[in-house]
């Protein structure tokens, strides 16, 4: 089962900061980077304005660069509690936008991306930084540096993607079986 | 400071169940109840599907009926914390619905909303309705039941917003001042 051609728009989600990639599954293993970029709001502002500042990124990012699919971090629910409600507040509004495109969302723990991509789900941030650099066949680390984890979950899911595919095929002549 | 004719919607907030409401303040501190219902999205739905389904009807809310504010429960972070998340992104989206219509939010305490209604930020489930259904003149309690929660939510903000409106005026002379 081949994947080549999708396209997958990777999200490392925050209401202050949040990692936006774009890339395409060639051939075999083989990815092409598409595009990388962090949305930033502050937090001074209020919470409906940072939301329509996100919104709109995300919105405008999924029209112009037309993904197949969304592969999105899935949030921590231990860590500072204010943050964490203002990532969910966040994430509601990116799953909005996929959803109102018709493009679906997989979510990954922070654990699977690093497992994907590194083989070791406890790699810290300078392995996953070399690792992403060479996948993509960068020429330096990938800029702004706190877009790396956007690539990441991307590269995890166009991987990850056609097992997900098979077991969907499988499930599916289980239930016409 | 009147606000005769202000109208306000209120929101508690939920992903499986959300509570709406309209309201429109009289004259004085009376209250005349515009519209009141419950959306409900099915758990055995996909998270997109869901918050797809919550931004429509309160869009939808929003543009039949032009609240010049919303008023929204402010969501607790303890209890169940995967519910507490849902609520979270379906908090996100109804912000990011009033963002995009240029109407404000403000957020009240379940405590500030008993002791705005009944004078006691302890009251219980009963007396809240007992409450409401005498503010708002109706013939009996509101239905559906669990949506009482936002109209005294509204009722809130229309009692509260003079008192807020007065404290933005004497800031802003202040800073004229």
């Amino acid at each position: 089962m081949s994947l080549e051609g999708l396209r997958v728009m990777g999200i490392d989600p925050g209401l202050t900061r949040c990692g936006l990639s774009m890339v395409q599954a060639g051939r075999g293993r083989q990815i092409i980077p598409v595009a990388v970029g962090v949305v930033r709001t502050p937090s001074s502002a209020e919470l409906a304005e940072r939301l329509l500042r996100i919104s709109n990124a995300v919105g405008d990012w999924m029209d112009e660069y037309k993904p197949d699919v969304v592969a999105m971090e899935r949030i921590f629910e231990r860590g500072n509690v204010s943050t964490v409600m203002h990532t969910a507040h966040a994430v509601g509004v990116m799953v909005l936008a996929a959803a109102e495109r018709g493009i679906p969302v997989h979510e990954y723990t922070p654990s699977e991306v690093k497992k994907a991509i590194s083989g070791n789900g406890r790699a810290d941030k300078k392995q996953m930084t070399n690792m992403i650099t060479r996948i993509l066949g960068l020429g330096e680390p990938p800029k702004p540096a706190d877009a790396a984890d956007a690539l990441a979950i991307a590269v995890c899911h166009c991987w990850r993607a056609p097992l997900i595919a098979r077991a969907e095929a499988s499930a599916r002549l289980g239930a016409w079986g």
